[in-house]
């Protein structure tokens, strides 16, 4: 079996809580499923907010279910100037003291005091994709991705191991960018 | 001496010849100087154009003086979709057949049928920096940046050798955000 696994784009979208969806879209308000995503249970929804900064908003971000704990936006860095807030580079939950910003929706607004990240680039597998790949859960390891004008290998990339895992590298859309992401795979490297 | 040198952001900016400035900012317009880049003879100024693309329009892009024998417009891939238009990975200079957009000046506005690239990665060296480095001009090498939290190497990287460089990288604003470019100094390595 191959050593390589699909590398997908993880553009800006937010996760909601229950209670910031009933602020923003209404009391006991259902999300809106457009499709599924790698992840099991994870899909993509019509439903959109806009993100505000105090430099700008970016408008129509899509939200994406099922609802969580707390509420999570992610944003590339690029995002994250233009609206013009300093957000962490973090694993997705990891939430404390992150970064503010104002959340925007058709029924209402809140102000969230954490919650802004920049997601730090991982890799989604179960057990059976680990122990084929030679790494464990929580693993820092670096990442070739070929590519035709613009080759890189990331390192500080997080192995995410789950039981319900689907097999995938999660980067955000500045380092889609700067390898010309077009549908190539990645492999783990030593260097 | 150090095998390393600076990486510095290359952030979206124009280039004009002198009948588009003749256009867009008024006859004999000169440009106004704002500071000096590491390239010798190359320098930021305080006028800005609007870049329209058929989705959007980015507002207030920097010129770089002097003016060219030809317009061009250097954006990352984030800018160039953001504003709907596909754009080639160039070599500054190389616009045959590249993207057209049209750009908004205070005086007027001009249609380019080309010019709009996205900048493929490069060292600018003298010939000296060349030979203690063990390459050659045109040569594509690869690049380590370390980095707190995105360390990465960068492959498909030009050198640009010429007799009045100064050594530097430069990268768009999307492969700095994709590095967490913050003053680190990069090096070329063989992977």
């Amino acid at each position: 079996m191959s050593n390589t696994f699909i590398v997908e784009t993880s553009a800006r979208h937010v996760h909601l809580s229950k209670a910031d969806l009933d602020i923003l879209f209404g009391e006991g308000y259902e999300l809106k499923f457009r499709k599924e995503l790698s992840q099991p249970g994870q899909f993509a929804t019509f439903d959109r907010v806009d993100i505000v900064g105090p430099k700008r908003t970016i408008p129509g971000v899509t939200i994406l279910g099922p609802t969580r704990p707390q509420t999570q936006v992610e944003l590339s860095l690029t995002d994250a100037r233009s609206i013009g807030i300093t957000a962490p580079i973090r694993e997705s939950g990891d939430l404390k003291d992150s970064a503010p910003c104002k959340i925007v929706g058709p029924c209402g607004e809140v102000e969230i005091s954490e919650g802004v990240i920049i997601a730090m680039r991982h890799i989604h597998m179960l057990p059976e994709d680990a122990e084929r790949l030679g790494v464990k859960d929580k693993q820092i390891v670096s990442v070739k991705i070929p590519s035709p004008e613009r080759s890189a290998i990331f390192s500080d990339v997080l192995v995410r191991v789950t039981p319900t895992s689907a097999l995938a590298m999660h980067i955000d859309t500045d380092e889609a960018n700067a390898v010309g992401l077009c549908g190539q795979e990645g492999e783990i490297v030593n260097i």
